[in-house]
């Protein structure tokens, strides 16, 4: 087995956090209230925005990596002895020993309880993803790398399933592995086959998923036969000889429609006649739309009329919406059939996938939302200069709820406990207060509530859910989805509400918050 | 110590790479090509470009670290279990066990010879960054990790360069680990180390990298004291009780000019009057060139003309120069001397920096340009569909030359072992025939190969640069480099050049390759 560098283990275990987590626990540890218990809230406050194009919505994803990194994560000798080492202003030790030692013992997250929508649902923006509640120092802590965990996923999970929108249901593959973000490669890669790509070409990352990579030779390949003298078909003869039943060719090195695709052709036609059944080409640079439409023609007339055609190079959403759509208009003037020519498409997506391109982050916040005095949970709240940024202040549940065509037609927060009433609703926009919506009886078919409890005091209470699974969750929840908001430019506006009462509290805290600045 | 989970040792070893690799590597096992001494190059065909901004040079970073993983990937147990699990398309083995037993002995990096540029210079688009020498299939297999260690480091690098030009020397520290690709952060936030950043908020990364880390409060600090019904006030005298000699308070939670300022100033009455100098506040949110400029006149009346003023949310290289630019211009109005104030600023920089939003990836490319044959290396040529991306066939050198400014004026790439003359060069254009440039004797000062031996067959020839070192190369480089080519937006077109006698191997191959193809 690999051994892992021992710095690694330093680097992704609990040192993985900002230094201002370990300030802010020492300040809280001084004053006595480290153990007290403190809710945070976890919500993302805007869609990604690629720039020509949007999100109308987004896919949860990574929690079960957190999860798995909070079970290990804690504070041994070797972190503490890190922290140890760091200096004040004045040249003293940063951390006080009382304070590592308490660090030392208590330093895991084995206090922490954890609501939270599971992995592959549809979430909004504004509306909580998870409720994380715990003794403040530790739920502190946790901030940094649940933020780091579940930004990322869901902002490749989002990406991954516009894709695969766009894609007409053809499969998507995620091979960014080359241009991702160091090890973060793998996070994009299980990310990208939650939000829908069939496969993924990182090796390592799909046997930990549990399927079998997707892969078959690059340039190089027949780079190096012709360097040899045996060219392109040489090339493709020794891919066919070692795969004959996995045979699937690059056909764009030398000249796709004047070379690689009639190479192709020929060794398909060898293979048939040894009783194999060619895979298909690979096209990865030119003209993607028309080149796959000359590609099907010669495949056609060869009798290939079903070998796959894979598409690469700089896919995303919006170039295979665009591709799909030149084939519509273009592939009959060629006599071929657009349906059937794009049923036999495969999208290969490499960086603008797994880097996200175009919105690289997204903004997931972690905030005080309660925090325990004279053993009550008291609400908490932030003003801030821009009012969309106040966070809504205590313990919540979020439900979603459908209409009666089985849409979801809004997620609505509400106090945790009181629930919604589900004979009528009034639902209140977070920050104007002359947008009021009210839903009838009969204009609801069903209220769902949306975070389901998965960690109490460190313990799991749900079972990792399979890579099936969480597909089914998005594929279920994309079905109950307004097209409108699934829109890949310009999405229409998902409702996010609160109920009259949390928005009472809100501005009851808002107002004391301003009160209490000096005039 | 924090126990690696096993599942991390495989995603993170050697089968972080592509499936293609492996399976072009059981090809060429095949044909019997597998040890044969292969020559691959790799280098970026184009700058990141930002949309609104693009970079006009790039600041090499992830070698040492990717010295660091070739030294321990390997092909043990474990990673011949999960090759041989892999099936293909009519369910058999997809790798057989001669393969597979070769690769348990020969899978290592220990044939790979390696000439690279060092981390911390600046690089140049279509110039090689790197030439990397071994048998076939580990050369190759070599390639998915090799350019995602170099191609993130370097696209963040080049960001943080970039912003700490901006800043016009005022610090820079990175604080992007809640957004960055998950344990992609570790790698981003050295690159931005070794770019010009400071200091990071990363705790591990920092032990890593020999530095403290840097970090002071978070929003949730005074919610937590507001909700205890102690107010901001109480919150910053509780992280000045703990901090007397770092006292650096976040003002912005309640109402920046009303009440954080206030209540800092308040705060750090307290902290004079006990002998302890405060350094600072930090502004996160609203129009932070006006707001430095009035929490300064704040500070300077108090007495506190020399304390800190850290800006943050939404930084990027843009963002600090219209900053800048704004207090240049707003500052006088209100008393207040713009260099003085500049002088104590310090960029914070998040999510923009870490993810490099924007342009999400960096376009480096692995391209086998000779492969051996008859023990004579041959070299391989791409012909693409786009001539830009035909690849300069064969061994090379790079050459940086110096005018008599001591500026770097172009880089040229020549065949290996051939030199450029120092009296005089012609300078050919990679791909337009009619670009050409003449440089004589008295127009050049100085030429500087780039290219430096770092692994012969496996082994060091380098020590690792510590942090200072990397950093002062990328100094002495930006201080040679043209202004033009520096600017944030359009800026001017770095010459990298082909020698004569590398532009016409180029155009023979390219020949010999069309006339491949059948007609």
């Amino acid at each position: 087995m690999t051994v892992v560098p021992t710095s690694r283990s330093v680097t992704e275990g609990i040192l993985f956090t900002d230094q201002y987590q370990l300030t802010m626990a020492q300040a809280y540890f001084r004053q006595g209230i480290h153990e007290r218990t403190a809710l945070f809230e976890h919500f993302f406050r805007r869609y990604p925005n690629y720039g020509s194009h949007q999100a109308g919505y987004c896919v949860a994803a990574g929690l079960e990596w957190l999860l798995d990194w909070m079970e290990s994560a804690h504070f041994g000798d070797t972190e503490i002895e890190v922290l140890r080492s760091h200096r004040d202003g004045a040249g003293r030790p940063l951390f006080g020993e009382d304070f590592l030692s308490w660090l030392r013992v208590n330093g895991t997250f084995e206090g922490i309880s954890l609501r939270a929508v599971p992995e592959g649902r549809v979430v909004h923006a504004n509306a909580s993803v998870a409720m994380i509640e715990g003794p403040l120092v530790m739920a502190q802590i946790l901030e940094t790398s649940l933020l780091n965990h579940l930004n990322f996923q869901t902002l490749i999970a989002t990406k991954a399933s516009r894709l695969v929108e766009a894609s007409r249901g053809q499969q998507v593959l995620e091979f960014g592995l080359r241009r991702s973000a160091h090890f973060g490669a793998n996070a994009a890669a299980r990310a990208a086959l939650i939000g829908g790509a069939q496969f993924t070409s990182n090796v390592g990352l799909s046997h930990e998923m549990g399927i079998q990579p997707r892969g078959t030779h690059a340039h190089a390949l027949v780079q190096a036969f012709m360097a040899l003298g045996e060219g392109e078909l040489g090339a493709f003869r020794a891919y066919a000889e070692a795969y004959p039943d996995d045979c699937l060719l690059l056909v764009d090195t030398v000249d796709t429609l004047e070379s690689g695709v009639p190479n192709a052709i020929t060794v398909f036609d060898e293979l048939r006649a040894a009783g194999h059944e060619p895979v298909g080409i690979r096209l990865d640079s030119g003209d993607l739309a028309y080149l796959a439409i000359q590609s099907a023609q010669q495949l056609d007339a060869a009798g290939f009329g079903n070998t796959r055609i894979v598409l690469s190079s700089g896919l995303d959403e919006l170039a295979v919406f665009q591709i799909l759509a030149q084939i519509d208009q273009e592939a009959p003037r060629y006599g071929i059939d657009p349906d059937q020519l794009i049923a036999r498409l495969v999208m290969g997506a490499g960086s603008k996938l797994s880097a996200s391109q175009g919105q690289a982050y997204l903004d997931g916040v972690y905030k005080l939302v309660a925090l325990e005095k004279d053993g009550v949970l008291q609400p908490a709240i932030k003003v801030s200069e821009t009012p969309a940024k106040t966070a809504n202040p205590g313990d919540k549940d979020v439900f979603r709820v459908y209409d009666q065509r089985g849409r979801s037609t809004a997620d609505v927060m509400a106090p945790a406990g009181e629930g919604v009433a589900d004979d009528g609703l009034t639902l209140r926009h977070p920050v104007e207060a002359h947008s009021i919506r009210s839903l009838s009886e009969d204009e609801i078919s069903h209220i769902e509530p949306l975070l389901v409890p998965t960690l109490r005091a460190g313990k799991r209470l749900t079972q990792a859910a399979d890579l099936e699974e969480m597909r089914a969750r998005r594929q279920a929840d994309l079905e109950r989805l307004d097209p409108g908001v699934m829109r890949l430019v310009n999405p229409h506006r998902y409702h996010v509400s609160l109920t009259p009462s949390l928005w009472d509290l809100k501005q009851k805290l808002v107002g004391e918050a301003r009160e209490s600045v000096p005039s």
